[in-house]
């Protein structure tokens, strides 16, 4: 019965969040929605878990303390100076103690006003420092964003600044590192592909912590660009006022095509999870395709919250991720599935359409060529002034459902990113809303840059 | 520690094995080669494999007896009349004791000249046969293929007779029945979806028992059609003289796209394991097409025994999956995988291919148009026969490679199955061989039906 | 996706239930409290749960139909002629549909005045009965208790006789046979070890269905002597009322010796789940020992449902596995669990007692002996009946905390069963109760047979 | 697809080794015997395994290292100064990348002479270390033995020094410590429970680490007292010259008392690994018992490598456990188990014995009582000196099988230790050589320390 933290990562957001147990107890650092995780690990090592800590209102996605809380009997703490309409808030330096080990709280605002960092320690070694729980202060390779705040962006991207270099740092660079997101978050571009680091190793080679004087780190992070999904909104208010408990995971049910039929009659949204190349052999007309991987990052900026889902997987055993995937982002209304997915529809009789794929060498082939088209880049702007292709027009992924009217319906679309797969759910959408003639680059800007397409930069 | 009868199924063979025990020890029947499932079932029961009965040399999967016995210390027991190199026979009548189980042999040759049937009595509640396992005598709806004896036809077609009319249903209506194949199995062509049955059951419903006139019978299965993947003859040869020893799994490494086309140039077959729609959308030229679930039934007439194998797959999950199905018929030569599938090639700048999707309307169109172009229909004589679209040019997905020649590859090909899933197998063989106009009737049979298309008979 | 029958025993209890499914649908027949496997399977074979069937209101478990429905939109049924509070009542020839299965309903009262059974057809292969689920009215080898009408003895014993001969054996020999309960039910004594049966193999060896001659059935029946545990009534009334809803497990916390000293003297009952030895070797003074896998056979005779339980368990993997069988008989208050066992309360320097075992030789000896001892023989009538030591003092295990007052405190008890086991919970009832001098015969009868004892009859 | 460093722990031995990977690769530190956990993480992330580094020439466990580059072609490597049958030998500064990662070589000497540590960098974020691998080096809280070349002690324990101090510390306060060995190993005695720290954690609070002073550091390790299991000298031959292989692992076959016995009269011991109580309540007379989770600490004192091993489990599922505890330690010749456990036994009429607990009040008394006894203290000699009872005779368990003619057969015996545990092995081995009168002190002496005995210092 050592001392164990275990990290629990939530795939897609590239949520981490943590159980520390020594003795008979346990806490755990931003648990996530389907917490039935936190409680299997609490029997397996036979602690209770008495406290959960929130580093920050979350608003990527609906954070699972109240029901932990509901379940376990546990408190949830979180900092300062935010409304929470359930939960205790804990000051500067509270400190908690979990076996020998002790969790101290330091208030390290920037991210949000009221984040905190958890400092840990272990009694039976000394005061140093074994650990923090930074929350969204501080990442592998990375820090927060400090865009939420937008009057006032100088003031909080100054309190980064000094939770950092004043707070963080100084616990010394032995200190192991546990930030609430990893690789692929939306709440930061450049983190790390590795997940174990150290103060000392961030102070060092984290590129942000490199801009040590104030002004010019405040400069820096003022002049960030970060997208923000329309489902931000829903998740800052559901962590604020406490989301609505989930006993369980919704159980969609089978659907035979005639059933899928009807539900899209009744109002429902048909959602394709599949692989790019399943969809773009063949869909059906009118769904709106993110594959399964894409989901955590684009559901949120293209689904809404007021109807049902179907959806239409590769494969039965899609159906429960995807269902994690959603409540964790608040959607809950997850009808049913297509059972026998694109072959039932198909054997059906029922139409299909498709999508094709266009390979780097004849995208540069049309680009020199007379026929009009348009090339839809779908990138993030940081990405596309990176560097594109000739007469590309852009349109990030996430305003696309808004933007639509800026296009030339009459023109043929090849649908383009970094690498294909973001462009078939641009592909998807656009067919949806009636464009006839739609392809998807697979490959796209990886492929462009192997076969020597020529690049505009700025 | 009650007495147990575990059935293992063999997905896609839809072969059923069987582990039966009482008291310390166990009986396997008709191990598959992958035989680590009846250690463990052993293990958890707390009993000793004993004996090993093989019901009949088999021809559609190398049988594990070999690996089972040497692993387990276990007596492999066949039919009289075939030349083993390995295990003992047995004869009619000798029975074999597990705990207050016994099994009976009975000779019950027709599928195969040494075929035996094995019958179970528990001495605890009398003689009644409790249960029969007849191997490939007799299935839930069907009987035994009798076409591996052409010089004999009506001589093993009386056999069988003989063995189900007076040995098998003499047995009594309240014998469950135990088969070596559930539906979907090469070995019979009407099994019934239904898995559980009783002699009592099959006497009043199975359609070929009906055939209660001993000629009639015989007429009826001489006249029978089956087709032998090539596979077949590797099969009987392992299955007699003993097949190597598997020690383990292979664990095909995962391989880059420039790894992938260096083993394509030493001499490897890519094999794509993807849906049908995947490979539709985008697939890489000069592979084979066979998605994992039809693998078992269709890489016998398609794969050879002389190259490596390099898997693309769906995602990594299907590897070993697929190298099971391999192995079960003798397929060992797996060295690899694509990482990171399809997706990683597109990122490559490497060139891929697609093949159009045509629904049954387009279908219906075209067949009524003016542009010449070859309907390429691959389904089994029966079914061709039992009903076609007009024109249709009928070759056996089995026997396509070999027959090649007799396309004109000048006219475009539009592939046709029952569903269309066969149909991408075929429309990848024939992209492989430089056919350039290709497409693939996903829905195809059945789609028609559904909307209409005009079928004809005979 | 063929039909599937799944069935799902309950350990224990030897309570059998069933999810049966075809096509998009299943139903479940007398689902346990404990049901989210019913749930998964349903996931697993991508189909939905429609109907739930209780074949009678079952006296020895928590029927999960309420919470099954609860979370599946499933309609529950049940026999008519029991004023259920909820569910709808179906009648004789009443049919369901399951793809192509169907189930036909047929009134089999006997064990309840209410009993159904169901008769499954398989459309697509005509009208013989393929299988028939009996309930408590026919098992392997034996048929279904009628006492639980003391007053219409000879009538329910009729009614039982009628539903078997004349509407449960007439549906053929090769009826499968799924009853509710296999080997070691409370609900019949003489139970086959075989789990697997059709209605010919009982018709011709169950030993009372060979009692044809309807006045020799009823006596036969009337003169069967069962023990009833006190928790049958509280099954009886929450299982024609609905259980309240158990949305989880409850998940016992872990406990210090002190707090499970604390919860002691608060009222809670220390429940030791270890086995015979290790109680032998060690236990907490006050507690009651019920191994664990006798837990579901005793618990209902000895526990009541006021006061919470802490349990005692040999490794924290038996506490989930205690939850189970304690709430299936609607004991929900398990508030916690001796973290680090019996050696945890060792080390705290806190007293334990232990409880020696006499083997049968010395148990001999001492009977030849002249130092007065009780001879505690707890085993069930039937069993003392037909064999007994001399001078043994027979109470019932599930009589003995009520009939402890028969006892001399003054002289030393050894108890006495079938193998020493049963002993050891009545040995730990002594200690509670104040009795100084307790052993246990580790091995009992079973020994005395084997080393020569002498054996009374009678 | 991240980089990812997972430790695999094996429980008991408290073996820490790591696999690590990146890209298409990944590397093995310090593999264990049954190594397929390696292959099945490396098959999960799509690595190979191109790399096996021996941190040193292991002396408590057979290192895997053959086995899994048998089976996955990677190359072994150790360090210089010992003559390995097998592998490849590194020098310092010898560097192998694994995708972004490069492992760097440090020769660490000291606990061995040919010790390495591997140096971790993340070529995407700069040259300071991320983490390292110490081996048998440094651990969490404590430093690697010096006692393995009894010749030379102040020798290699200044190498350790210089290697602590002049090569693993200078790597920086950020690094994360990975060593061999975690709480509970007998290559270490006061490593710490946690288990994550870093140079800069340990440079401060490690114990060992504050004697920065060479010749005080030295004057420190010269004077630690270890001991040395008797299979260490196993150990260190198959470790120098390669273990055989073992293709998989051994399957104890299930054994009646019966079969049980006749294996024992052919020389085979019996091994008990039921709990302390189950013990001391009921076991077999001759066998040896090791309760299951101490096996791995003291098999290697106490069994020979020249019989067969019978064990008698609590529950069927320790089986399997026992057999990887016993496999690491290189034994491998365990024939069988005693199926059905001690009940077995017990109702087969078998003699059994028990060994009484004595509580720490009991065992006061008796000191102070006029009853002779021996109160055997089986414990450390550094345990014992730190606090002992009046009058205890010490022997080390590790040693009480060859020094058991100095104990007084005459006189009862009560065996003691720090809690029990150790005390019941003790027992049993006194009972296997006739002692007759012998008791265990359940609780020991942190009972006695609870309920206020006197302690004797030193």
């Amino acid at each position: 019965m050592s001392m164990f933290i275990e990290k629990i990562k939530s795939e897609g957001l590239a949520h981490l969040s943590y159980i520390v147990g020594d003795g008979d107890e346990a806490v755990v650092v931003d648990p996530r929605r389907d917490c039935e995780v936190y409680i299997k690990i609490a029997q397996r090592e036979g602690v209770r878990i008495t406290h959960i800590f929130e580093t920050h209102r979350n608003e990527d996605y609906v954070i699972g303390s109240c029901d932990l809380a509901r379940r376990t009997g546990a408190v949830i703490h979180h900092g300062v100076g935010l409304d929470f309409a359930y939960g205790e808030s804990v000051a500067e330096d509270d400190a908690f103690a979990v076996g020998d080990l002790r969790l101290r709280v330091l208030h390290t605002p920037g991210h949000t006003l009221e984040s905190i960092s958890l400092v840990l320690t272990d009694r039976s070694s000394g005061e140093t420092p074994v650990a923090v729980f930074t929350g969204d202060a501080l990442f592998v390779g990375d820090v927060g964003r400090t865009d939420f705040y937008p009057d006032r962006k100088r003031e909080v991207a100054g309190l980064l600044y000094d939770s950092l270099f004043n707070k963080l740092l100084p616990l010394g660079d032995q200190a192991i590192l546990y930030p609430a997101h990893g690789a692929g978050s939306v709440c930061g571009d450049s983190m790390a592909a590795r997940e174990f680091s150290t103060l000392g190793h961030e102070r060092r080679h984290n590129p942000v912590l490199q801009k040590t004087e104030r002004e010019a780190f405040i400069d820096y992070k003022v002049n960030e660009h970060h997208t923000q999904p329309a489902y931000f909104r829903k998740m800052e208010a559901l962590n604020k006022d406490g989301a609505p408990p989930l006993d369980r995971l919704p159980v969609p049910v089978p659907m035979t095509p005639a059933a899928v039929n009807q539900a899209v009659k009744d109002g429902a949204l048909l959602l394709d999870l599949r692989s790019p190349e399943a969809i773009a052999g063949a869909f059906i007309p009118g769904s709106l395709a993110i594959p399964l991987d894409m989901l955590p990052a684009y559901a949120g900026y293209l689904l809404e919250y007021d109807y049902d889902l179907v959806l239409v997987p590769e494969e039965p055993e899609q159906v429960p991720v995807a269902v994690r995937y959603l409540i964790r982002m608040g959607y809950e209304r997850i009808s049913g599935y297509l059972k026998g997915g694109m072959h039932a529809w198909e054997v059906s009789g029922r139409e299909y359409d498709r999508i094709n794929a266009v390979h780097a060498n004849t995208l540069n082939e049309r680009l020199h060529g007379d026929t009009a088209f348009t090339l839809l880049d779908v990138r993030k702007a940081s990405e596309f002034s990176a560097g594109r292709l000739h007469n590309a027009t852009h349109i990030f992924l996430g305003d696309l459902q808004e933007r639509l009217g800026e296009l030339d319906r009459r023109q043929p679309v090849v649908t383009f990113c970094g690498s294909g797969r973001r462009a078939i759910i641009a592909a998807s959408i656009l067919k949806r809303h009636g464009f006839e003639s739609v392809e998807d680059a697979l490959g796209s800007m990886a492929a462009c840059k192997r076969v020597g397409c020529s690049i505009v930069e700025g």
